[in-house]
């Protein structure tokens, strides 16, 4: 297991400026009023391809040798990772392969093939996926490049708290939402050197609870197949991230899907920024422990906004 | 009828710099490529009170002398403007009377009783909002502020092109929507002078097209009572405002309803902000237009965020 230094973040982030977008914060007096606490959103939802997973995207794209980026990289998802490793490929002009289950939404598969990503279907089920997935990487040599348990990854997530740090002072608390555990991971990296005196906290729905009941457990706790609205939140802890959430995460919240759904209005309305229901999984879990928080500067990461604008959850 | 200067633009934005945003510009390599122009979105949605109208109504609140501001500030509106006037009163600690019909969305007058505002009702038709605001300005002594036919209120929309130009180089076009015209006022009012080279285009919806035809016509063309998916374009263009456009406005687009409810959706999609019906019209008409702006470096103001989530317009 490497794990990524501090060092790796500051390189990561010479390397991936030129290709990511500099994201600005927003406040909001209303929602300031209504927590009690000073709250600061990096909207990581207005990277080019709506996501912060171009961060590890390009990180581990451009970081690539000529021999190894000419055979190109490869993946599993279904969700932001796909299409931010597709774009990140697309911008070095390589390949990239992703292997989805046949019943992941059509507009996703759309969106990993307007950046150029070679789609290869398996059967919904973890065995069909690693086996298709085998196939692939023996056929296009491709570099497989993890959604989250890789260090590139993390280093990657890791400059988004670095920007935070430089463009709002004084940050008590930086607030991310947890499935996998990269942005979360990258954060406990950058932070547990630039600002350790920063508290880190996840923020997991109620109903995809695994890492909150890991980190009482004290060891990696996976679910079969959670259910809930925050769709980038289902996956587990892995040795990599568990490393950051078990050594530097203060403290994991939890929300419910209506906490969630009305979080996501709130911030929607508020913000006027489009953000997913698992970006809207800190502002619940703020909401729900105003005592935490009030009084404090908090910083809010806002992780996507790729949303199917046709089923918003209020409807 | 006093034209507002370039100068009361400059000393304008002096004096509302502490008390507006300075709104970040968006860019979608997806409209981009949709329109093969390069956009740039200017998003005076993300003023805190969700629209630019915030602007015009700083500059007004807080250029009166102590005397005038104790009596406060005035107004008939059901929209935008009411409520940003509300809180450009608010911050100076100054009284706001607001005449609106009770037919307004409740969400508008929650907004205004939010921020301060004093609320009084008339009905919905012109003679009873002049008469009901005649008797309120009588027993108040509130400075009446237009929401567009006011030379402070235009010197103070004049500074958002200011901004842009600042921030975006080498703009050909800026496109902006029209309903009375204090926005496009003060664009042509900043750009004569700092960019007289770049080109000013207003954007119309088609059901409320009265600006599009005063425009080919040579004179003022009001309408009755137009009805249009883009609710905050409906009033007619007024002697300052027909000043600028007459003179400096180069051309008028117009998009239907659907075109309108397009582009919005498209926007929320790929610029991932949320701007109102009427914000959306700019895109909708370089859409239709594709050959004007094909190659050209286009500035498009969004002008608002303020939308019912319960009600979008294509659920």
């Amino acid at each position: 297991m490497v794990i990524p230094s501090y060092e790796d973040m500051l390189a990561a982030h010479e390397r991936i400026r030129p290709h990511i977008r500099l994201t600005p914060i927003r406040t909001s007096d209303y929602l300031n009023e209504l927590t009690g606490a000073q709250l600061f959103f990096k909207c990581e939802n207005l990277q080019e391809p709506g996501a912060f997973k171009v961060r590890g995207a390009t990180n581990a794209v451009f970081g690539l040798d000529e021999t190894q980026a000419a055979k190109g990289v490869a993946t599993h998802s279904s969700g932001n990772h796909a299409s931010c490793l597709s774009y990140a490929a697309m911008l070095r002009g390589i390949p990239c392969n992703v292997v989805m289950p046949r019943t992941a939404p059509q507009a996703k598969k759309d969106t990993v093939r307007r950046y150029g990503g070679k789609i290869t279907e398996c059967e919904p089920s973890t065995s069909s996926r690693e086996e298709t997935f085998a196939k692939v990487q023996a056929a296009t040599g491709g570099d497989f490049v993890h959604p989250y348990n890789d260090p590139r990854v993390i280093a990657g997530q890791g400059t988004c708290a670095k920007e935070f740090m430089e463009q709002a002072d004084g940050l008590e608390f930086v607030v991310a939402p947890i499935g996998g555990g990269g942005m979360i991971s990258g954060t406990c990296l950058t932070l547990s050197t630039l600002a350790p005196e920063t508290k880190v906290i996840a923020a997991e729905p109620e109903q995809a609870d695994d890492a909150y009941r890991s980190f009482k457990a004290g060891y990696i706790i996976a679910d079969d197949a959670p259910k809930t609205i925050a769709d980038g939140l289902l996956v587990p802890l892995k040795e990599l991230t568990w490393h950051f959430v078990s050594n530097h995460v203060s403290e994991i919240y939890t929300a419910s899907d209506q906490e969630i759904v009305d979080a996501m209005k709130l911030a929607w309305k508020h913000l006027r920024v489009v953000l997913e229901p698992s970006s809207a999984v800190p502002l619940a879990t703020i909401l729900k422990n105003r005592d935490v928080f009030a009084g404090k500067r908090v910083g809010v990461i806002i992780t996507g906004g790729n949303v199917d604008l046709d089923k918003l959850p209020w409807n």
